[in-house]
Parts: structure tokens; C-alpha cells; sequence
């Protein structure tokens, strides 16, 4: 249960109209099927007018113009994004006192900003830099040297190789392993030696890394994810791979080495990337693609197929086999 | 090496004739090739006869009219089964003495049913509720107010975050993650937000989950894995997705947010399913294949390929294209 | 920053002849187009010559016939393999003082060579034994009987299940599941019953396995990678599977159960083997394909696409298709 509101104070909150029964208590945010009267939900166009005239959510998150008759409407530009600023006021987060967990292991030289909060059983190498009001969850282990900026949030279980650089406001969820060496051998007398991995790793402010995501190492060099940049669950981001900004990389998705990607590039699950390709700014890859190694992907139509070519090429040339296929069966 | 039994004792186990020396001793398990004296194996179909025929096993579980002629064999309908019976009972688990190990921290009104275990240096959050003999691993981070059923095994390092909700019988596999925000955000002003993930886990009795998978909350509502299903290492569940009783999901699979799968699905490595799709009950997908977004995946033949479709109607595509590059060729 | 040598004595290092300024002093390594004065680099062929050329790399190191005028050059037969020798030498590794953490928890029974590393927060299972000089990473959980060989290096947070055996200079990275129960089951009455997996797991000397990497121990017998493997971040290795020596495994690779794999094999990301498939010795299989179940892949040209088949084959294929769907367009 969230903190009762009433429809005019979320008005107010989202600076927008809104239209029915100003004084309805809110205290819940839900789906359009599963909300009550006590829920506010959200419908982000035409498409959902049905389900949002059929749902009994006490107030509806809508664009202007969109016919909601006898409902309690909030008009709003972005309606998914006025239910993401509803929801934070419903919902605060339950921030616990910033408290430093006896049993969390301090290395010397350690500086931390006011604020921060370390849980239980976690341990912080020598030399690590933590920022203001940053929070380092349960079990989780900074190798020596690492910096955390301010305003973090590392959940339980999160490792972080010696030296790993993570901005403001980042976001690492359990199990999480930023750091580790790339997966470099050079071949001398018919066996693998290992290449030291020598670089780092340097996440931007406001990035997000999913659970079980593995950001390597540079082998020289740092590997870069830019600011605002959001990364899903099983992720792999080899060494010295370079990404823009506000990227969204879903799932399963594997970058190899010294890849390089723009900004606002969106990745969709399990694709795969060659070592050395280039991913211009803009670029949808679909689910499942391949990029192979050294090559260009422009921004234009969406990806999709291995190797990747653009959607519609893809499907004609699916339609067209399968055409084929039936035929010289018939 | 397992306690002995002789076959005598075993068929009494299941329930079952035997055939040849009754009172030979079997004190261990193992495959066809590498059985000897004093292991029983299991032999499922004609298709294993000569193999089985060559197998120095002491004793054979087999099905009834498999002609094993001298050996010693237990006939039984489910040789597999069969076997696993067997095992439990030559290899019964050593399930240490329920300790609460001194280093584990107990959050405040943590409420646990007789016979709990705690390994050293887990962590169990504030309001947990941990049923009776279930056993939690070492450095495994319970997140307050998560519920964990009877008779569960956490293995070592285990994530549950806040409110996640376990069945009983349930097992997780080291490094599993449960609860962890969905990938979730909402562009405004050229920039990703965080959509806030408030919703939970659900996992229902006897599910398995395999190390290192990652599964979302939802980001209202409940993300569900029905009773019995059993998942595989490395698979990725998003939030929201609805799985129903007794299905099997192969390693490395990934299901995208909403998409619903009924009973009784199996779905083999590296599959990835797009979001809102709806996998009905008995639907087989082969692996590597992908499903699209919104697609409903009926049950019939396997479905193969990406975009998936039947397993025949793939491989004839797939063989016409090859004569025809041949033909060019020739 | 390194220790700083001169180029003379890099080359004595090498056993190498060194051209240009001999007393140069070098205390870094780069890559060629960020390296400066006091940086080695190095050059493995005339193809990369222009960006040798235009390098403030200090010294290069090069095979002997490329022309570099006026540059300080070491000539080497594997620049690669030199550079690493080199980097070891100027970063030596910082290898911590072998502390045995006071909150390590060590089981009874638990035998350990000279010069062994704990960290914090490390739990060692009754019976385990560990090799001289090895280190064990904070919060790394070894279940009993395990068997660790000397000079490992596990980083923080991996877990071997109990009884796993583990050669010598073997390195496993954060949140690697070692010998977690492989994915059997039977089914019976409608339902899956676990099949019991009670056998080990096995990896030779000089293996490395990357983060979130998981190896299920055999259900009967043994898993085994053979000695000199690599094997990289978020890779599946079932039950019962046989991989040789000096194979080198990609990123989010999955192999199925009882797979087979020879030596010398190098197998690029996402690739799938299916169950019970033998790749044989030398075998390369490209990214993202799929190895049927059964299947024998034998060495020769590369294999590519699902189901695999020779690249060359395959890309004609695609190649054509892309032609009969531009034709029937135009």
C-alpha cells in the first residue's frame, strides 16, 4: 500500500488538469486490468482506450484528447512517465538509515561521503573511493582502488574489480561483476597464455547494470559505458568496448572486444556483436541478430537476422523461402 | 560410494520383479559404460540393448520384454525413474545438522519453522518468514520481508530481493537472483527513467532454479513461475511473466516482460521469447529458436527457427535453399 | 604506471635484438594509437604498419622484416605473445600477502599448502584441501571435500559445489558456479522428479573460467574440461559434458548435456551445442550457430549458422536468397 492522495494533489504534482472527481483518495498504482478504486493506472493511447474505459482504476494517467467519458482523467503529455513520477510520490522508497554494518570489512585508506550506507558482510579494499550517500548492499566486494560516486545504489552480491570507476547515481543490481579481466590469450608454442588485462572499466553517471551482467576490463585501455546508458540482466561487454549514451541494452545480449556503439542505440535481447564492429548512433538491432566482426551498422531501419541486415529485407527474403517451400510441396 | 543393497532389497524399493542373482550386492550407480559389479544402471529401450548387453553393471533396471538373457535385471515401467529412486536411496543427501550458523545475521521479527538452517554469513532481512527445515546457503541475502515455503535449499549465495515469495520444496542454485527490478524506463526529454519496479516474484512448490538465473519482479503486479516448473542455469525472466505449472526451460533462455506460457511447455537453450507473447500449454520450442513480440506460440509440432515455425515446414526451407545454392553452383 | 626499463633490457627480456635508442626508458604499455614516449606497443603484421607508423609508442615490438624507419624496435617471431611477457614485467602482479582472513570460516579436516590466500568472509567446507600459494577470493564459498590445486587464483565471490576438483593455475572469476546440480530430471505421473546428480566436476591445470560462468558437475559421472582451456563470461557447460585441452570457449557459449568436445577447439559467442553432439579436435564453430543434438561436427572450414554448416556453404546460401528476394522485388 502506498501514501493516500487525493486526484488534485497528483494534478499538482505532474502540473496537469485534471478532470472528475478531484477529491478521489488515491493510494495504489496497478495495471489497467488488475487496478480498483484506489489505483491510478495510465493508458498511452488509442490503442488502450477499451481497456482503460473497462478498467475500475479510480484515476487514469491519459494524453489530452483521448475520450475517457465519466472517468477521473489526469491529461498528460507522457502518460508512462507521469505513472513513473506518480508511483515514486505513492511509493517512496524505504531508504534505511545510512548506517555502516559492523561487520562490513573497511580497507585502509578508504573515503567515504556523508550518507553512506555499507550492509553486512561486504568488503571494501584498500584505497576505494565512495561518494556521498552512496550504498553498498550485502556481500558485495570493491576491489582495491575502485570509486563510486554519489547517490548509488549497489545491490547485494556486487564485485568490483580492483580499479573499476562507476559515476553518480549508478545503479548495479546482485551479482553484477564489473571489471573482470577480458578474455585476451595470445597462442605461442600450441598453447594459450594468458594477456594481461591491464585497463579499467569507467560506468557513467545515471547507468544501470542488470543482475549477472558482466562488464570486462580494458586488455590497455578502459572499456566505457557513457552516461544514462541502461543494461538488462546477463549482459556480457567485453574488454575495451566503448558505449554511447542512453543506450538501452536488453537481456542475454553479448558485446565482443573493442566494440564500438553511439548514442541511443537500442539492443534487443540475445544479439550478438563481432569484436571490432562499429554501431552508429541510432541503430535498432532486433532480438537475436548478428553483427559480424569489423562491421558498420548505419542507423535506419531496424537490424534483424544473422548476420544482420535491415527488418524488411529480412522478412521479404523469409516470405519469400517459405513461398518456395510450399510450393514444391504443392 | 553409496550404502550396499542387494537387488532383492532394491526391487522391493520399486515395487518390482527381479530376474538372475537376487542377492548380489549393489553399492554404487552409474552409466551403461562405466558400471561395474557392484553398480546398478538403467536401460530405457531396445534402442540401449546392446549397450546394456555390454555393460558390466551388477544389476540393470529395464523395462518388461527387453531381453537381457543372464543378466541381472529389475523390470520397472520408467527405467529412469526407477533409477533415481535407486540413487536417493544408495546415496541418501547428507543433510548437515539444521544449524543457524553464529555469523548469520538475523534481521528483527524474522519468524523460521522448526529445523531451519542458516549457512555463515547469510543475511536475512527484516520481517522474513523462513518455513520449517528449509536450509539457506552460505552468503545468500534474503531481502526483508521475503517468504521462503518448507523443506526449500538455497545453495550458497543466493540473492532474494525485498518481498520476494517462495513455495516449499523449492531449490535455488548459487548465484540465482529473485526479485530483481525489471528493465523498465520511460523516455522523456531524451533520456531514460526509471519506470519504478513495485510488483513481485512468485515461485510456486517444487520449482528449481538454476545457478546464476536471473528472475524480475514485475513492475505492478506479480511475476509468477508455476508449481513444479523446473528452469535451467543462465535463464533471464522479465518482469511480469506469467509461467505455468510442470514446464521445463533449458539453460540460457531469455522471455521478455508479459509474455505468458502455459503448462506442461518445454523450451530448449538459448530460446528467446519477445514480450506480451503467449506460449500456450504443451508448446515444444526447439533451441535457439525466437518468438516474436505479441506472437501466440500454439501447441503441435516443435517450432524452430526465427522468426520460429514448425520444425518440418523450417527444415524444408532450409534443404530447399541448400539445393538450390547447389544447383547454382554445379 | 610500471616499473620503468630500458628498451635494452626489454630485449634481454625477450632474448631479442633491439633497434634505435637502447637506453630509451620505457614504463608503460598501449595500444599503438594511444601509447606515448614511455610506452611499449606492439605491431603483429604489415597490415597494421600505417598505424605503427603513426604511433608515439617509445618502442614497438615487431616481427623482424617490417620496415619501421627511425623507430625503436624489438624484433620478436609473436609480437602479441611478447607484449605480454613485457606487460608482466612492468606490472608485476601485486600479489597480496597470503593472509588467512580472521573471518574466513575453515571447516574441520581442511588441509592447505604453504603461502595460502583467504579473503574476509570466505567459507571453506569440511575436508577441503587447497593447494600451496593459491587464493581465495572474499565471500567465496567452497563446499566440502573440495579440491583446489596450487597457484589458483579464485576471485571474490565464486562457489564450488562439494567435491569439485580443481588443477593447478587454474583462475575463476567472480560469481562462477562450479558443480551445481545439472538439469535432470524424470518425468513421472505428470510431473518432474529430480534426477539425483551425484557425480563431480573435473577442470585440468591452467583453466580459466570467466564471471557468472556455471559448469554443472555429471549426473553420474564426471564434467571435465581439460587442461589449458579458456573459458569465458556467462558460458553453460552441462552435465556429463567432455571439453579437451586448449580449446578456447566465447562468451554466453551453451553446451548441452554429454556433449564431447576434442582439443584445440575455438568456439565463438552464442553458439548452442545440442545434446550428446561430438565436435572433434580443431574445430572452429562461428558465432551464434547451432549444433544439433548428436550431431559430429568434424575440422575444416568453419561452421556457421543453425543448423551449422561450412561458412562458405552457408554465406552462398544467404547470398542467394538475398538475390532471388531483390530480383522478384525489381
Amino acid at each position: 500500500m502506498g501514501i493516500a492522495k487525493t486526484v488534485e494533489q497528483l494534478a499538482r504534482l505532474l502540473d496537469a488538469e485534471a478532470e472528475g472527481d478531484l477529491h478521489a483518495r488515491i493510494s495504489g498504482a496497478a495495471q489497467l486490468e488488475t487496478a480498483g478504486e484506489a489505483d491510478v493506472s495510465f493508458v498511452e493511447s488509442e490503442r488502450n482506450a477499451d481497456e482503460a474505459l473497462a478498467s475500475r482504476a479510480g484515476c487514469l494517467l491519459a494524453p489530452a484528447g483521448l475520450k475517457l467519458p465519466d472517468r477521473t482523467v489526469i491529461r498528460v503529455r507522457n502518460p508512462r512517465y507521469a505513472m513513473a513520477v506518480v508511483i515514486e510520490s505513492l511509493y517512496p522508497r524505504l531508504t534505511p538509515k545510512p548506517e555502516i554494518h559492523p561487520t562490513a570489512q573497511i580497507g585502509d585508506g578508504v573515503v567515504m561521503g556523508d550518507g553512506v550506507g555499507i550492509g553486512a558482510y561486504a568488503v571494501i579494499g584498500v584505497g576505494c573511493r565512495i561518494g556521498a550517500r552512496t550504498r553498498i548492499g550485502e556481500a558485495s566486494v570493491l576491489g582495491e582502488r575502485s570509486v563510486v560516486g554519489e547517490d548509488c545504489l549497489l545491490h547485494p552480491r556486487v564485485t568490483l574489480y580492483a580499479g573499476s570507476l562507476v559515476g553518480a547515481r549508478v545503479i548495479l543490481h546482485s551479482g553484477s561483476v564489473i571489471g573482470s579481466d577480458g578474455f585476451g590469450y595470445t597462442r605461442e608454442a600450441g598453447k594459450y597464455h594468458k594477456f594481461p588485462q591491464i585497463g579499467t572499466v569507467e560506468l557513467g553517471d545515471d547507468v544501470e547494470i542488470g543482475a549477472n551482467t558482466t562488464i570486462d576490463r580494458g586488455a590497455l585501455g578502459p572499456t566505457r559505458v557513457g552516461r544514462g546508458t541502461k543494461i538488462d540482466n546477463l549482459v556480457q561487454i567485453a574488454h575495451n568496448v566503448q558505449i554511447g549514451e542512453n543506450c538501452v541494452i536488453a537481456s542475454q545480449v553479448g558485446i565482443s572486444g573493442s566494440v564500438v556503439i553511439g548514442d541511443n542505440v537500442v539492443i534487443a535481447g540475445q544479439v550478438g556483436i563481432g569484436d571490432h564492429a562499429r554501431i552508429e548512433s541510432g541503430v535498432v538491432l532486433g532480438g537475436q541478430c548478428g553483427i559480424l566482426p569489423h562491421k558498420v551498422a548505419k542507423a535506419g531501419e531496424p537490424l534483424w537476422g544473422t548476420p544482420a541486415r535491415p527488418l524488411r529485407e529480412h522478412l521479404k527474403q523469409q516470405a519469400l523461402l517459405a513461398r518456395m517451400a510450399k510450393k514444391r510441396k504443392d
